[in-house]
């Protein structure tokens, strides 16, 4: 049986037989009695074993080492007034593989930064089990999420000749040792991708509704703790819709996933709460259970600009349109003035990508991020140019590739009526829902500059 | 309204006023009347539209080109006796956006080879658009098939500096222009995964049940219909289980993936048939209804001998213990032995990798090809090798590098008893499912040698 089945299960009595197999966590031998304490990783939470002098191996069993596997048979004991609500009395324990006593998760704690160094094994700690449990979950809701509402999921390529937002760094892909890229695996320069959207959008134009999910990669060098080399992205795109709908269904996204984590990993959120930010499931109901603002970018700047005024110490505190906000002023917006999640619309064009949909006043295009209290920006989306022209004429603003996006700008003359859609983090969303401060910290085995193992 | 919802919405009145904005994918016109099939791309099936002469624009809206946005107001008319069950009687079409006469998907047929080359605009032909829907209903499926069994989603690395297989021609990932790798991003070199098993295995460790479903890459210079540079794998794997445990789990996966397609497909499975695999439907029932066979290897090799022996004729006669099997063994297998999914078990070691565990004759590793009739080959999978001493031997014997893998053969020395799982190539699924006879039909945006577009 396993351990979430006994625990979560409802048919489980008292004085019932059972047999399960986990790994040690702890043992605390005694002379007459002894206490176990296994988990099989199925749920955060531990079983606790009472072992006595009557087995033939009582010995053995004391002896036992941490991280060992053994199986268990024995009768339960409901115990609903302890924090435990049942344990095993065993009547048979076998060691089925002894753990070398080298095993480096002794009980003593660790250090987030020495577990980083074995991203093989920290999985087995309880910080870890609760943020990958959560990652888990929630990657199933946004597959729920857009699947109950017809949405095509689309694999959009990894191997890409084209460089989405036209800044991303990207690594190469390459059979050769040097870059004689004509004789090479495709016959051209190829690299990872930085985006699926571009993709997307062509499928959008199939399908109406689709949503991507999977890697995205930058070779940015920077060692921060929110950035990575490789990390995931979920990627929507809606034809024939606006930048509203596409708020509107930002914000019902964010909310089914938090609904989701709520329901099925409530241990795993109270341990992050205890143990990586005290208030976070407060944090997160808080979200849940706001009704999201709006304001355009330009109003935002007169809030910032008032804030100034009024004494607020910003680091930058020239407010002017055009500046590209800092995570000072997002937070700000978000936590300070309206203390809740902010949709800041209407970006000036010169700081957002060449693909967003120019607005009639000839500054601002139809974006968006989502703003988040103690993270700042979440989400980002946009309405995209639907003018041929304006498009193409974007492009070589920016001194973009026209040739290698003719396909993608050709979309445009095909019948093309209003596109949207927007980009979500994976990591960030999971280290908003967890607390974890360290983007390390919420990929199964992160990559970042310099640092390549397992 | 989306058509979808109006061809399987329940409440469909007849003389209900509706709005749909959807391309047009025909337009017949008339003296006094006209017909247009438009689609949204929410639904397979297309909608007809009739329009009259008492509309403004009759002459603009006869002229109106295939792919171009129209905006339909209108009543709909129930046609219960006609193969569509119902049109719209418009009152009003707005054109939103004129396509080009350029465009390329004009009415005529066209070949599967020339829509590769605009695999932007080939998801908006039926064909691609049944592929595509069951791609994602089944890629859906399999992540619901695994969360409702408690398993856990782990996204393993993509870039890597390991070769799972220790036979896969892998793809260097790079920031440069040489390979000064010590110089590079990474600092050593780095590659595209081909496969996340071996990471998957350490979280096994830790949460019992876990699956993987990424991409993963191999440069192999193969321009055959089977093989792509990219493509995407699924990869349980389970601690303190064994082989018959895996054997059981593949069969319930397949059958439930395959009857959630029935249930959520059927018109993009009635479109496959007829189009891209006559029978395919029968096939498919006749999988889900199945008891999958079970042979081992070595009697396997018996049957195999004896049709030769009765006349079969194989490209490859000579049958021994120790051949690698050809599809058309595998196929003769399942096809004209059993009539059914066969599992074979207990494969020579020799032709099996490294990490599998060794039988107690010396000769067979616990390891196990699920073949269906069509296709031969669709899963693998193995129980591990448990015991350290015997894993590194293997590796030594096969000239793998021991040391990159220490992270993974120390696995058991840590707490370990069984694990297996198995992988299961994607898009080879999808063929299965979907009829198609190329694998760069079935993936949006293919890679093959010298074939880097979009």
């Amino acid at each position: 049986m396993e351990i979430y089945e006994l625990l979560k299960g409802k048919n489980i009595k008292n004085e019932q037989e059972v047999k399960v197999v986990a790994r040690v966590r702890s043992n605390r031998p005694g002379k007459a009695v002894g206490f176990l304490v296994i988990n099989d990783g199925t749920s955060l939470l531990d079983l606790q074993v009472v072992y006595k002098s009557n087995l033939d191996n009582f010995n053995d069993i004391s002896q036992v080492r941490v991280s060992s596997i053994i199986e268990v048979i024995g009768k339960i004991l409901l115990t609903p007034d302890k924090e435990q609500k049942l344990e095993i009395q065993a009547e048979d324990i076998v060691i089925l593989d002894e753990a070398s006593q080298d095993y480096p998760l002794q009980k003593k704690e660790h250090s987030l930064e020495f577990l980083r160094e074995i991203s093989h094994l920290r999985s087995r700690t309880k910080t870890f089990q609760s943020i990958f449990k959560i990652r888990s979950v929630a990657a199933y809701a946004i597959h729920r999420f857009f699947q109950e509402e017809n949405y095509v999921y689309v694999t959009t390529p990894i191997i890409t000749e084209n460089d989405a937002e036209g800044a991303g760094e990207s690594f190469i892909v390459t059979t050769l040792k040097n870059d004689e890229y004509e004789k090479d695996f495709f016959g051209k320069k190829a690299c990872l991708t930085v985006s699926g959207q571009l993709n997307g959008e062509a499928y959008a134009q199939a399908f109406k509704k689709i949503y991507t999910f999977g890697p995205t990669f930058r070779a940015e060098n920077s060692n921060t703790s929110k950035h990575a080399a490789e990390f995931w992205m979920i990627e929507p795109e809606i034809a024939f819709e606006d930048l509203n709908f596409n708020i509107a269904l930002i914000e019902k996204m964010i909310k089914f996933i938090i609904n989701e984590v709520f329901n099925k990993c409530s241990d795993e959120l109270e341990f992050c709460d205890k143990n990586l930010e005290k208030g976070l499931i407060n944090k997160l109901k808080h979200i849940s259970n706001s009704n999201f603002e709006r304001i355009t970018y330009t109003d935002a700047i007169e809030v910032l600009k008032k804030a100034v005024d009024n004494g607020q110490n910003f680091e930058e505190k020239n407010i002017f349109f055009g500046l590209d906000l800092g995570t000072e002023h997002e937070r700000f917006l978000c936590e300070k003035h309206f203390e809740k999640p902010t949709f800041i619309t209407n970006y000036p064009k010169e700081i957002k990508a060449f693909y967003m949909k120019q607005n009639s006043d000839g500054k601002t295009v139809a974006a968006t991020d989502l703003l988040v209290p103690g993270i700042g920006e979440l989400v980002g989306g946009s309405q995209r140019e639907d003018n041929y022209e304006k498009l193409v004429a974007r492009c070589e603003e920016l001194k973009i590739d026209v040739k290698g996006l003719s396909w993608y700008n050709e979309l445009r003359n095909f019948g093309y009526y209003k596109s949207s859609g927007f980009g979500l983090g994976f990591e960030r969303l999971i280290m908003y829902i967890t607390g974890a401060s360290n983007i390390r910290d919420v990929i199964p085995f992160p990559r970042t500059p310099r640092n390549l193992l397992f």
